[in-house]
C-alpha cells in the first residue's frame, strides 16, 4: 500500500488552518549535563503548548537511517522517502536557487586538478568561491552549446558547481563521471539505458572541452560530475491533500524542496540575525495567513549549529523560535506541528538517525501526559514512535480533513 | 523495499567493535509479585548500563506472533523473518549439530508405531533416546543408499531423528509424510514440483524400507518425515554489513543459525554450570576480540527455564549474566545491544508473542530516561517499539557504519 495514495482518497476540504513548524535538525543527543539542546533551552511557550498537545517522535526513514534534507522533508510532507528519491544534482541545484524545468538534466560538479588525464585532487585544493565563480564565467562564455543542447554552469561554494543541460531527449540514467579517489584517470559518464546515450555523449564532450579550456589552470584544471538528475515527477501536495499550501523558508534548498512537491513558495524579505530572520518569516505568515490552508515554516540554524557541534548556539536558536510561538498561536491555527526533518545532535556534528521529537496541537489533542517539549517527553508521548510520513496524516485528521475509512 | 538490501547499500567499514548479547527468550510476563524475571533479578550492572543507553522493545515478527528460534534470530540479524524461512528439517539438523551442505535434503523424522500400514502412535510411545539411537544404527547399517542417493539418519531426543539425503538433483518441494493424527494410514510425501519427483520417490522408498526393517519392533515400527529442506540461500552477514562477525554460542542450533548467515562460529570449551559456561564464552570473546568487528554472544538457559516455567531459575541465569557485564564492558566495545530473540515467560511455559526488551549502549545513546533494564522501562524507552530486524540497523548507525541516505 502506498500510504499517501490511501490517505489522499480520504481527504476533504474545509476552512481549517494548519501549520508545520520545522526546526531543521531539531533532535539532539545528551551532552550538557546529560541534556539535549532542546532540554537545556528555556522554552516556556513550547512547553505550554506541549501541555495541550499530543507528543511523539518520528523515524524519518527507518530506524537507524540518517536522512539527508531531501528524504527528511519528503517524509514530513507525507511522501515515502524511499519510493521518491531526489537526485543529488537536483538538490544541489535547488540549494543554489537554480530554476530547473523538465527539459533539464542537472549534475553536481566538482572542480578538480587534472594533469595528463589524471585527477590529482578531486577538490582542486578547495579554491575560493570567487575563483570558482570566475571559472564558471569562463566556461559559460566558451561552452554554451553541445550537439544542440544548451550548456550552463553555476558556481557553488569552494570547488562545487552545478551543470545544467537544457534540450530535448535528455536522460539522467548515467553513471557518475568521478573516479572517486585521487590519482586516478578522468572518469567519463556511461549511459545506463539506450535513451541516455545521447546525454552521456554530451556530458563527456563537456568534460573534455573543460579540461582543454582549463589546461593552463594551476589548481582548477578539470571537473567531475555526479548525481545526474531530471526534475522529479512527484505527486503534487495541493492535489494529494486538497489544500492550498505555502512555504515560508529562507534557504534555497528548502524553498526548492517545497516547490518540488507543488507548494507555493513565498518571498521572505532578507533580515540580519536569527531573531530578525524569524520575525521576517512570521510577518510573511501573517500577511498571507488568509490565503492558504497549510503553511510549511522552516527554521534553518538549529541544523547548522548542530552540524558545527555548537551546542549553545543551537539552544539559542530554539529559544529564539520559542519567543515567536505566541505570535503564531495568536493567529489561532487549528493544527500546529512543531518538529524537525531529522536530528542533528551537536554531539554527532552532523545529521543523525535519532528519532525526532514532535508536538501536535489541536483541540482534539490527547494532552495531559506532559508539560514539556523535548526528546524524553516525546519518546513517551501519546502518539508513540511513528514514521515521519504519518505525521501529515495526523495533521489532516486533526484538521478534520479526512473522511472515515470504510463504513 | 527490502530493508536489509536498503541498509546494505549504505554500509561502510571502520574499526568499531559491536556486540549483541542475546539472552534467549529474555522477555517475561508478570508473575512473582506482579514482576517479571528480569525485574526480580538483581542486575546492578545491566541497570547501570541502561542508565547510559537507549532502551526500547522489539517485535520479533509482527505483533502477536510467537517466533521460533529461527525467525527470532533472523530478525535480530537484520533479516526479514517472513521472507527468509528456514525449514524445520534444517533447524532440527542444526539443533543436533549436523553438517548440512547444498547437496543435501534433510527432514525431521518421528519414529512411530505402525501396524498393517496404519500409524497407531505418531511418537512411538516416546522411546528412550538410547533406544532411538540403536534403531538409527540399525537403519544406517541396512539402508545406506537408494537410487544412487546416500541415506543417513541421526538420532534426536526420544522419538525424533533427522533424515539426511545426499546426492545430485535433490529437491525439497515435498509435502510432509505425516498423517498428522494417530490411527490414520501411513502418509507418503508428494512432490510439489516436477523437479522434486525423484526426491519424493526416494523418500517414500525409504519409508517403506524402514517399515519393512522394523516390522517386528514393539513400539518403533515405522516413521514419519516432515519439513523437507535444503540448505537455505541467505544473504551473507559479512557481505551485507561489511563486517567480520563471530558467533559465541554453546548450543548447536544457535551455532548453526549463525553459520547459515555466514558468521564465523568460534569453539567454546565445554564447562559445567551456568556461571562456568558464561565465563567460557567470555574467555572466547576476549581471546578473539581483536579479530572481529561484530560478536553475537548467546546465552541459552533464560529460554530453557522459561520453557520449564521455572521462574526463579530464569532469574538466576539473568543474575549470572549480569555478573560478567563488567568483563564485557572492560573491552570497551563501541556498541552493545542486550536483548532476547523472543520472550519466554515462565507464566506461558514456552515462547511467546510479547515484545522483547532491549538496551543499546553507545556514546551516541539518548540516555537519561531510565536507570533500570526491564520490560516496563524498555516499553517506555527512548527508541520506542520497533521491529527486531531494525535493531541491526540501529547498531550499525551507532557504530557510525552507515552513510547518510540522500542529500
Amino acid at each position: 500500500m502506498d500510504k499517501q495514495e490511501f490517505v489522499s482518497k480520504l481527504t476533504v476540504k474545509n476552512d481549517t488552518k494548519m501549520l508545520m513548524l520545522i526546526m531543521d535538525g531539531l533532535g539532539g543527543a545528551p551532552m550538557l549535563g546529560g541534556k539535549t539542546a532542546l532540554e537545556v533551552a528555556n522554552t516556556p511557550n513550547m512547553d505550554a503548548l506541549a501541555s495541550a498537545s499530543d507528543l511523539g517522535q518520528t523515524v524519518p526513514v527507518i530506524p537507524g537511517i540518517t536522512p539527508g534534507s531531501g528524504p527528511g522533508h519528503l517524509g514530513l510532507f507525507g511522501y515515502d522517502p524511499v519510493k521518491y528519491q531526489i537526485g543529488r544534482g537536483i538538490l544541489e541545484a535547488l540549494g543554489i536557487g537554480l530554476e530547473v524545468s523538465n527539459k533539464d538534466v542537472v549534475a553536481r560538479g566538482n572542480f578538480a586538478t587534472v594533469r595528463d588525464g589524471v585527477v590529482i585532487d578531486r577538490r582542486a585544493g578547495r579554491p575560493a568561491t570567487e575563483e570558482n565563480a570566475k571559472v564558471c564565467e569562463l566556461i559559460n562564455s566558451k561552452i554554451s552549446e553541445i550537439d544542440g543542447v544548451k550548456v550552463q554552469v553555476f558556481p557553488g561554494k569552494e570547488h562545487r558547481f552545478v551543470l545544467k543541460l537544457t534540450g530535448d531527449g535528455l536522460d539522467d540514467r548515467l553513471t557518475d563521471a568521478d573516479p572517486q579517489r585521487d590519482r586516478q584517470p578522468i572518469e567519463y559518464a556511461k549511459a545506463l539505458s539506450v535513451e541516455a546515450e545521447k546525454t552521456a555523449k554530451i556530458v563527456n564532450e563537456f568534460i573534455k572541452r573543460v579540461v582543454d579550456l582549463l589546461k593552463n589552470g594551476e589548481r582548477i584544471s578539470g571537473c567531475l560530475l555526479r548525481g545526474f538528475s531530471k526534475y522529479p515527477d512527484l505527486p503534487q501536495f495541493p492535489e494529494v491533500y486538497k489544500i492550498k499550501s505555502a512555504a515560508i523558508a529562507t534557504y534555497p534548498m528548502y524553498r526548492g524542496l517545497a516547490k518540488l512537491v507543488g507548494m507555493e513558495v513565498l518571498e521572505v524579505p532578507a533580515a540580519i540575525g536569527e531573531m530578525e530572520t524569524v520575525r521576517s518569516e512570521i510577518k510573511v505568515l501573517k500577511d498571507n495567513y488568509d490565503k492558504y490552508d497549510f503553511f510549511y515554516f522552516h527554521v534553518k540554524h538549529t541544523d547548522s549549529y548542530g552540524e558545527d557541534s555548537n551546542f549553545m548556539a543551537k539552544v539559542d536558536v530554539i529559544e529564539t523560535v520559542d519567543k515567536v510561538i505566541p505570535e503564531i498561536m495568536s493567529l489561532k491555527p487549528d493544527v500546529v506541528v512543531i518538529t524537525g526533518d531529522h536530528s542533528t545532535p551537536a554531539l554527532v556534528g552532523g545529521h543523525s538517525w535519532h528519532p525526532v521529537p514532535f508536538l501536535l496541537y489541536s483541540k482534539y489533542s490527547r494532552y495531559g501526559l506532559s508539560n514539556f517539549f523535548n526528546e524524553k517527553e516525546c519518546a513517551r508521548g501519546s502518539l508513540g514512535t511513528i514514521e515521519a510520513r504519518d505525521l501529515m496524516t495526523l495533521l489532516l485528521a486533526n484538521a478534520m480533513r479526512l473522511e472515515k475509512y470504510g463504513a
